[in-house]
């Protein structure tokens, strides 16, 4: 398997992690954003999105969609939950990390450590929504050790990618205890060095 | 089973179709997001997030995040591949769904039904977002009858939510006649009549 990604990308190293994590052999091909590298006709071919990560299995199917990919590759692993109710808590975890969380926690850094911005010159909207998304964090582990329960799954995975990163651009953790908690679980789970 | 949702909400729709479609008896409990129904104290216990739709199974459990509810109602059904790539493919649209056209197709539409903006006052950047993201349907829908090759699944469900409603917003369809085919087709399958 080859994963297209950019090693800087949270949603990438989502796939790198769970690869790493179950031990599937595969081929990282750096991909550049920032100067078009998911743009080329080449990689439109793989992925009509234009985006990484993607993945392609040994067959030469592509697979786009972060959280879409890990659940692929993690099927049948302790990763994904084996109670169905347990399995949807996930998904609904995924889905909200696209629609609430991602978009701003993620587009903050990218504007600081992409963009070269000041925090000064984030937009307040998208630094507040994304205060909103961590004290949803922080409230929920309040009460868990993990997003699901007590045990480990791609729903920590997929927030873990950009909620270690979050200072980056310019959301600062200090006032999440709990959150900091979680982060040093979840990053020991995947045997990262701590991200700050 | 209990749905809370708003029946005017394509999110609240998508657990309704496939609850009709499967033939799961459920009582609709309609909630009133813009009078604060779904951010009551009592509201809050059932979903932590605030948000419709939210499912309440016979057993009192919920669960949250539309596409994350049809995905666990679904199980088992012809509506999810029974096949593990195809499946990621319904995935990777339902993520992408959430992350690239709800958050312009759908805001689009709230900000002209809910808010009573006429089309002149909607963001530009909005309308141009919620046309990229129409244009990638047509785009692959000119190559297949469905999202996922020929068969209806719940990416369909998902898309095509706010797709079928996205002139309500001022996102004009009349330039995809491909995405205007999916419709139609993908409402007969539902036995919805047609939404314009």
């Amino acid at each position: 398997m080859k994963i297209y990604g950019d090693a800087n990308s949270g949603n990438c190293l989502k796939v790198k992690w769970v690869c790493d994590r179950l031990a599937l052999p595969y081929t990282w091909v750096e991909i550049d954003t920032m100067k078009g590298g998911s743009r080329t006709p080449e990689f439109l071919t793989r992925n009509g999105w234009g985006q990484v990560p993607t993945a392609e299995l040994d067959d030469g199917r592509t697979l786009a969609q972060s959280n879409a990919i890990i659940r692929y590759l993690a099927r049948g692993s302790d990763l994904i939950p084996s109670e169905a109710y347990r399995a949807a808590q996930m998904d609904a975890w995924m889905f909200w990390e696209q629609n609430s969380h991602e978009p701003y926690v993620a587009v903050c850094r990218f504007q600081a450590v992409y963009l070269g911005k000041a925090v000064s010159e984030i937009d307040p909207n998208l630094l507040q929504r994304g205060h909103i998304a961590l004290a949803h964090l922080e409230w929920h582990l309040a009460g868990a050790r993990f997003l699901v329960g007590d045990a480990f799954s791609l729903a920590d995975v997929s927030l873990l990618a950009y909620t270690r990163v979050a200072e980056d651009g310019g959301l600062e953790l200090k006032n999440y205890p709990m959150v900091r908690r979680w982060i040093a679980d979840a990053e020991q789970v995947l045997g990262l060095p701590p991200a700050r």
